[in-house]
């Protein structure tokens, strides 16, 4: 365990996660946990930067989001599974690292402006907003984490660290921060079920463990090739989201004859859907299952829960005792 | 004790302390402490906002200081003396706060602008720098404190620690914050033994617990009025900084006599700095003794900084689980 590379990400509580959350994160963070040792973590303090005016039941939104981990194969016995609001040495060093970070490097994050604009509905000018990569620099490097997955979106932030964890080394002449790396991940993009981006928001999701009839219903209604009116028409599978779903959940055989069936007109749409229906449960099925085992297990996963947070505990103040060296406030005072 | 309003103050670890401080801001502590419930505090992680590249030895300079507070005559069993950076709950709602802040706030901060022009020697372009307002808000409200003693040219940061707390109390409709007064202190400026304004960095401070023979040899080489060039010259005690002393230091006569004899030439500068010598010894003996005491005793130092700690703790603890409970993160996790 020790002697494998180490590697950290976290997830803002959003509650029950849906397939785009599936796909997005989650499937790769569970292939991840058997080849590092990895630490993947709650980000609930996040969810403030851009909610603080209305957080929700943040409490009940991480533990559905971890009931959900766990249901679709997160090991708490193989990763290190924390909240972040537990660890409070986050806050103390996100504290020191903000001192030592020039506002230039946050301004020109191409994310902050951009985000900005996006989220327009509320009002994101705060100082927090602007300084949450140097949170996220935190919540890195207090694990000492070799390398972050993420997303192409992601890498100015990873930059951000990297630079970060390089000027604490330089300034306090020391090598607590490794630098990490940024471990670049492809994601399939999946649609909603009304061809936007999946998104609670957009009620357009489908959910992990949504229960069958559900599923059921929500393929059925699911958006098609739109130029496609008739049964008789032929269609394009390239711009209708269940060709999308196809491609992650049919077989090979399938995915081939759904596209050639769809542009000659060889199947209907409800027959296609059909076969998706049909996929989507198998894989599904054991995710819903496992996670009504864990509803009725939840001691089970407190435990994990536990043990995550003790490690994490471990873990970041192990690195604060060396950062408070470094700066000279080390050993406690009386 | 808990009838008392509650009033916080702190001071940044500069070391031992010079007449500046003590009139400053020491003298007026210790006259506090006896009408309110005081906090009084070694403001350390502020330390790093302005001084981050070279932050010096913190815990000695804190150590060196809080022994001038208790030789000066603060006494930790009436007031809770602490040092910020034990109490890791300032970090977490400096973290909280700063995503309620609106940037525009900070950035109309008029000390913001003007200390980075002072202080352009250091690069304090620095997001610390920015929300050292938001820390210090933090360090106030965690106590929720009903008044904060302050110069005039504090007064903007009050203001902003007041709007934060009003606006945290509205956004998560609680009273979780009272929104603290400033308490204006008026305080007498007295330079340094060149005329400028009293500071370690332009090596002209007198220090509170000097020896004897350092402060007669300072007090001699102190600048006088520059136009009494002789001893037969008459001078302008308005414009010489001995006299400045005077009017702290020395009785309404000493003082008359100085103004009179200096006006018409009836005193030498030698023989007036000899009645502010004797006069400066008679006040700081009794503080230099006091220290010399405390060095012997460090326990006794020790144990009244870990009793405020303590207390300090609790109530922040107990702050923080109010705060915890408004935004929805209140209870452990697990
Ligand atoms: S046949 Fe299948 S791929 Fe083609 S439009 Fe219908 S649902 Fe989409
Ligand atoms: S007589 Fe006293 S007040 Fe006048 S210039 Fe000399 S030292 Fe200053």
């Amino acid at each position: 365990m020790n002697q494998q590379k180490r590697i950290l990400s976290g997830m803002r509580p959003t509650g029950r996660l849906h397939l785009g959350n599936l796909h997005g994160a989650l499937e790769n963070w569970i292939s991840l946990q058997s080849q590092y040792d990895c630490f993947f973590f709650v980000a609930d303090w996040h969810a403030f930067t851009s909610d603080y005016a209305a957080p929700g039941d943040i409490r009940r939104n991480s533990w559905e989001m971890v009931l959900d981990w766990l249901a679709a194969g997160l090991d708490p016995k193989q990763s290190t599974l924390f909240v972040q609001s537990e660890l409070k040495q986050h806050a103390e060093l996100y504290l020191l690292l903000g001192m030592i970070t020039p506002l230039a490097w946050l301004e020109r994050n191409p994310t902050y402006k951009e985000q900005q604009l996006q989220l327009q509905a509320k009002d994101l000018s705060t100082y927090g907003f602007l300084g949450y990569p140097v949170l996220q620099a935190a919540d890195i490097i207090i694990y000492r984490a070799n390398g972050v997955p993420v997303g192409k979106d992601q890498l100015p932030h990873i930059e951000l660290t990297r630079e970060i964890a390089r000027r604490f080394n330089h300034l306090y002449e020391c090598e607590v921060f490794p630098v990490p790396d940024a471990l670049l991940t492809e994601v399939p993009v999946l649609p909603g079920t009304d061809g936007r981006k999946m998104s609670k928001s957009y009620g357009n999701c489908i959910f992990i463990t949504e229960p069958e009839e559900d599923i059921r219903r929500k393929v059925l209604q699911m958006m098609t090739d739109p130029a496609r009116k008739r049964r008789t028409d032929p269609g394009d599978p390239e711009v209708c989201p269940v060709f999308a779903y196809h491609k992650l959940y049919s077989s090979q055989e399938e995915v081939a004859e759904a596209a050639h069936g769809c542009r000659t007109a060889g199947i209907g749409c409800v027959d296609c859907k059909g076969i998706l229906i049909r996929n989507l449960l198998k894989r599904l099925g054991p995710i819903r299952e496992r996670r009504l085992q864990l509803e009725r297990n939840v001691e089970e996963v407190r435990a994990g829960l536990k043990d995550g947070i003790e490690r994490a505990r471990k873990e970041s103040s192990a690195t604060m005792e060396r950062v408070l060296e470094a700066v000279g406030l080390s050993g406690s005072f009386v």
